[in-house]
């Protein structure tokens, strides 16, 4: 199969940024091509953004539900290999199901659903047709992240006793009693279109999933207690997490939209009886690990010490830095290697580094859970999710 | 009165850590003299350390009663200001009353006392015998913390909305199989002499001190976990707790003994409407100012632009580091001054800025209350302190 | 125009770093697309790796000389708009003046020639042709870079007194007794294709466009020192250089590739009388200005207060790391700019913010002058570039 | 010996920076007792100064030499041990050739003297009467220093290559037009006060001689550039040094007072063929070591893994941090070891680890040959201090 991999793209018009952050994160490697998209279901602003992205006009709809028959009516070797799904996720679930029962695999950003109910169902269709489905949780993506998975897995760290993880953004707050600072995206804090939690949905889900990704635990039950600072805002701007983990581990889990001065500050702190382990997303490219009886250790990206699957998602060497789009563009890579096999009928890879359906089952009962026990009092409550 | 004031000491004998950084503390300004001493319950130790500190042997006792009596049967102009008490916390609540009752000042290390009811008493007797009592809350010492509470009092944050106080150690773990990595004070996981609590009253004490000091917000009920991680441990060392502040402010406090690598991982993180502090122990000369609007700040000590009171709790210029011992010692300094005061029968400084005897009944609440939520399921539990 | 610029490639066959670098570069922003190559001088070498970067083998060449003549023939709406050239830099001045007599626009890598005289050259055939010619001295496309220029532009910094530049990287140390720890690209220390330093040419032209992108600074004369510290080595791996600025200012310029654990650690610190600048290269998002008389600040990329140069060089929002590619990026997308205006005969934009011909003569001069002061007992000599 | 050492003081009356921070690292150990002083040339002031430090009024002098008279006139367990000198560098000689000629032991601030005629003749007086002589080069005193010098020594670095070492500040600068800005201790920028040299005899000998501590290097020659940012300055407010150690190893050395915003930013390299050093005076705790084919290491101070003159040279665990006054005061119990084997007549103990005479001498060589190669057009001048 020497050609790039087809994609087409439902949602992210021109100036919103995940759709930016998509078409960058699918570009940068060489190995995808856009060639179809419904930007909008705005026909027109679709059509627009399909002119500014340099499309064939051809191949640029007007709603999701055109896109998916067209595109599965145009010959093989013409048609889409995968649809990228980037609307807000009150939209995803069907998105997802008419894609995937036209046969396309699917890259869908997260939350993956509406709901628990949604992201089941959604399982249950993803297994059923056998097509790719990979989920954007994309700070698994990082290199660094990747060699920390790689060292809990490889018992480097002991048992892990403790998980930290936290998640404290800036941009819903300011000045409180000023209008205009309480800006946040209003569909985020619109229950009939973002679900059951704003804050926890959106961002601490990317937390929950990096803690699950490193560690391998499974949070057995929660106690949690969700705020909506801004007054008259319908869902959660913070909320914090007290986790029992299957096994014996705790977990402290928060995450924040209204920590004033605060970036996109993801951090995740693990502690064994051996070694811990700390990573700061805004410092993607070192690994701290830190040790009862010897020095402190900054582990850092592109070095040949490195494990090979933190080898295996980097591009360029030590000291040159990667970010962000470099993270999310290794989501695309490894499910790209997944959607070629499936495309070409041939034996999936062994191992698949990308978050998938059941990541995304797992977030939507984590959100599901956490909402659970804010509202009976921060009640230790499980987490189920079969 | 132009002299040194006279400092007596229980418990702390050589070798001991804190009584060595008490002694510094006290040396550190010229302003105290350590000339009695009652070092240790063995009366053979006891004169061994001050032999070694080079006191007048007549000024060293076998227990701390003998101490009390006999200084207090003293000429006035030889006898001891203020007596230092840096024995477990079990025994502090009847030395310092010893001291109390026979008219002397008291510095105390925490926890105060053995436990809140304990607290509540030596608070009457305080107030009843009219002697200044401070409490080694040493984090409080520090210029920056200075720095931090003042911005707050000024209304430079605003209104503060969230509180995350973490306090991590790494020594009470290791791996656990391996018995010599348990190793942790013995005294502070016996519950007779520690309290109902190791890790929380160890330390734990220190993060809810350190946020109440800066913010001036008070507790109004928690929901708490404690655990006890190593095998065999009676009491816990690591605990996480979610809080509701009086006037709607959340806070996440956690403390832990068994964060591997962890060394005196003190941080604080407040976010306020109009901007945001960040602070860590380890770094302490520096504070960081977060907004939404303009740069990040790193306020840092010793500059003209401080705030006078930390101008007031700093010995040298900007760019040389102070540390531990200088914020300790300020303790000492501006509990001096107090009891400079009330040896000469002066009226006190306005602003005496040192943490109390109702600091101590605040951080004995603070662990009943800890302790009572994790027996009880977490269940959110009051704090009172009346 | 609405079409992607179509690009070709000379040299940077499939593993070489740069050549990776660069097309990652060109195809993060769905802006340029690569039509054609000559991969390497080796034609079968070449058409494998247009195979594997999914080419039209039609459009991979064996030389460049085919290369230039054969796209020169094609029809206007097919052949290459610009050539990349990512050879080693004995031969650019050959590639180069090649496609410029055909009438295209290029994109070089640094340092620009084999020599000075070769430099001047290539500066008359660029003005007498009118074309297109950037220069990729990627460490200029950094926002945070862009915003340090801007503030020194704006006066922000008062006037400029001191410039300490550093580069430092240790791949070409360990222990030299080993062999194997010798390792260097070997054309990189061969008189023959590198010219006349290695280090100083390779590196340390990128320390001296920094800080004259920055600063605007011209050297007026430099002392310097060459050390080539493996035995055997023909030519520098180090090299230390004490500036003198038109107008008054200082410098201290080093540049370095036996400094062990360095990975790739450009620094640049930029003194001025009201304020003082700060940038690593390996944090990059992140600008320390500091002040004699308020809180030192951290600019970080992305937020409303930047200034507009460093915004509409970003791509994505404060807090998501940004790195290499991006910034080598913002190099193709500003020349972008101007290849577009050539290509469709429109007037070029105002503002061209990309590093030139100009930049190129300025580096070869200073490669020149330091090799002429380090043999000359590093005597100060001055920097002509006329 | 059971007794505190007794100590003199000439200069550092009260208010004076660099008295206080001398009598602060004397009194932190209990080891030192301050019992006389001429505190000002002025004795009223000196009166004044003795009484606020709660003296002996009989013990407080107008002048040196009346101090150095009647001091040896008293009995022998009665008179000062040694005397500390803290006067501006023009008067080191006169009065420790005093003490030393009336058989007191010495410590004395640095630069040692006026000139390097002075030190030599100063090293021959302290040789001749064998008293103990400290010069508080005070950065040596840092626990991760000795770390470092350790490492060194035990060839953990391999090969030294190359040293950089950097000490800027900022409060000689502002905006320059300003005058108030311009301040400047005025003696210091005085020639006939402070010598040949301003900025580099201040604080350019403190990064000569933390090199020379930490590496064992000499500097066979070097070629520097010393300038005078500010009008109507007389001395060098700025200097760039570049350096030949004797063995092959190359090094830059620069000291700045105009780096506008820099605190006392001093820092050193060290690279070496095994592996690298860096450590930062503002963040004394950590020693970076950093590998080509090995995680970098963060050591930090009171670790286990520590060497053992770094455990001994600290005084509380880690992660309390330690500072400048704990660093000089190591000085200070380092030469008391010295100076209490001196009074009771007992042998030396073997290692000395503390700034002597002849560091003294080195510091003012060094200063003598920069000033001489700036004023020899950055000619390289050889360092001889036979």
């Amino acid at each position: 199969m020497n050609r790039k991999l087809r994609m087409g793209m439902v949602g992210g018009g021109i100036g919103a940024f995940i759709g930016n952050v998509h078409r960058r994160a699918d570009a940068l490697d060489g190995q995808i091509e856009l060639v179809a998209g419904a930007f909008s279901a705005n026909p027109k602003r679709s059509r627009q953004s399909g002119k500014e992205l340099y499309l064939d006009p051809n191949r640029v709809y007007g709603s999701y539900q055109e896109m998916a028959k067209e595109e599965a009516a145009l010959p093989e070797d013409e048609r889409i290999d995968f649809v990228t799904i980037v609307t807000p996720n009150s939209s995803h679930f069907e998105i997802a199901s008419a894609f995937l029962e036209f046969g396309f695999n699917v890259i869908c950003d997260k939350p993956m659903t509406f709901d628990l109910a949604q992201a089941k169902k959604l399982r249950t269709l993803v297994r059923k047709t056998g097509k790719v489905f990979a989920l954007t949780h994309n700070y698994t993506g990082y290199p660094m992240v990747k060699e920390a998975r790689d060292r809990v897995r490889k018992g480097r760290l002991g048992r892990i006793l403790k998980v930290v993880t936290e998640y404290s953004q800036g941009y819903a707050v300011g000045d409180v009693e000023n209008a205009a600072s309480a800006k946040i995206a209003s569909w985020r804090t619109d229950p009939s279109v973002a679900g059951a939690s704003n804050c926890m949905g959106d961002i601490g889900t990317h937390a929950a999933n990096l803690g699950s990704y490193i560690t391998g635990l499974e949070i057995d039950e929660l106690c949690a207690e969700l705020t909506a600072f801004i007054p008259g805002r319908l869902l959660d701007d913070d909320g914090n997490v007290l986790i029992r983990y299957k096994g014996g581990a705790k977990g402290v889990l928060y995450a924040s939209q209204i920590s004033n001065g605060d970036e996109n500050n993801l951090n995740i702190r693990i502690y064994g009886t051996k070694c811990s382990l700390e990573w700061h997303q805004e410092y993607p490219d070192e690994l701290i690990v830190k040790y009862a009886d010897k020095p402190r250790q900054i582990v850092r990206r592109g070095n040949d010490y490195n494990s090979s699957v933190a080898k295996n998602n980097t591009r360029i060497p030590f000291g040159h830095p990667e970010g962000f789009i470099e993270a999310f563009a290794n989501i695309y890579l490894n499910a790209a290697k997944a959607i070629r096999a499936e495309v070409s009928g041939k034996k999936m890879p062994k191992e698949l580094d990308f978050p998938n359906v059941e990541d995304g089952v797992r977030g939507m009962a984590f959100i599901d859970t956490v909402v659970k026990s804010a509202k009976s009092k921060s009640k230790w409550t499980k987490l189920v999710r079969t």
